[in-house]
């Protein structure tokens, strides 16, 4: 891909973190600076990655093994990846997607123990080089997210799992970070709604600015 | 796994080689050198395999790219060993599985030309160590397995593909189990259907005795 491709952007965060309406800041936000977004999520975003986030987030398989999760999260990013993010990538719009690669480091690779590691290989032989320029991170504490999504419909296979199983999420995605600061920048979701969105948007202003 | 271990065979062929009569005269032999057999196949075998076979054998999603269809293969595959081959082999049985990696090999790395080395990262990951004991490979020329298995019902994904696609998948099974001759034995499945199962009785006799 050369310098004319589009950018990159994930946003992550547990649920209740309030990804839906920080996509739609970030999405609004890149539209004002004359950038076409397109917005997605994993897993999914294909048909063929649709029929996969069924088969990963049904409750009568809950007990799927941890490697056969990570395996179909990254069957559908393959799938993503070559018939949704490429080519958008190379029509050099601006791909916002709802969770990446590095939810399944968190989720899979931290909470369910799988390792770093065993997900690294997976990454790279799915995705070669390709990597988000920018990945926001929407932090805050366990229960406060889980109140908020408590709310909304019934848990999904995820949902149901234990207040320690979302806070090794947690703790990976602020590792991580830590770890990345260049790409993953750290929000903090616990604050009202328009300090998130006023954040996001200087976050984007600044690192667009830095000539990313 | 420590020496009480069972017995891990596979069987492998296009469509149309005869594997399900196959398998019923090895499950057969198996039964009478007195060892318990467990018949499974791939891709399925477990509640999340299945489902992972709907969606690759689903026409709706004939433009699947090759990476998903082999990531989809070894989660299918994940979950049987994980789920059905390993407790049954720890049980001392003998498990009959109808294709396994040597399939992956042929379809997706051969066929469809992800290449050996890429399958071999996946079959590294997902299966550690373990490999079937014997691998019996039914072979005959693709024209006359599609002849027979187009007399059955409508055509699946991958039996919608072109000759040469067999043919490719054919080659990759001879030129494997020849690099490979202490584990992988071909049989002329375009003999009788006498003359194939004395065979496959006979090879079984002869690997048992040799003391696997």
């Amino acid at each position: 891909m050369g310098a004319t491709r589009g950018l990159f952007i994930t946003l992550e965060g547990v649920e209740g973190a309030g990804k839906t309406t920080a996509m739609d800041t970030i999405a609004s936000h890149v539209r004002d600076l004359a950038m076409v977004p397109l917005v997605t999520r994993e897993p999914g975003g294909t048909e063929v990655g649709e029929s996969i986030r069924r088969i990963l987030l049904d409750h009568a398989d809950d007990a799927m093994c941890p490697e056969t999760e990570a395996l179909l999260m990254f069957a559908a990013r393959a799938e993503h990846i070559n018939k949704v993010i490429l080519p958008a990538l190379e029509r050099g719009e601006c791909v916002l997607c709802d969770r990446f690669t590095d939810a399944t480091y968190a989720y899979q690779g931290a909470a369910r123990a799988l390792g770093y590691e065993r997900i690294g290989a997976l990454e790279q032989w799915v995705q070669g080089e390709l990597r988000p320029d920018l990945t926001l991170v929407l932090d805050l504490p366990v229960s406060v997210g889980r109140g908020r999504a408590g709310e909304r419909s019934a848990p999904d296979r995820f949902e149901q799992e234990q207040d320690t199983f979302f806070e090794q999420v947690r703790q990976s995605y602020l590792e991580r970070a830590a770890a990345d600061p260049g790409r993953m920048k750290v929000v903090d979701a616990s604050q009202d709604p328009d300090s998130v969105a006023r954040a996001l948007r200087h976050i984007l202003d600044h690192w667009l600015v830095a000539g990313n």
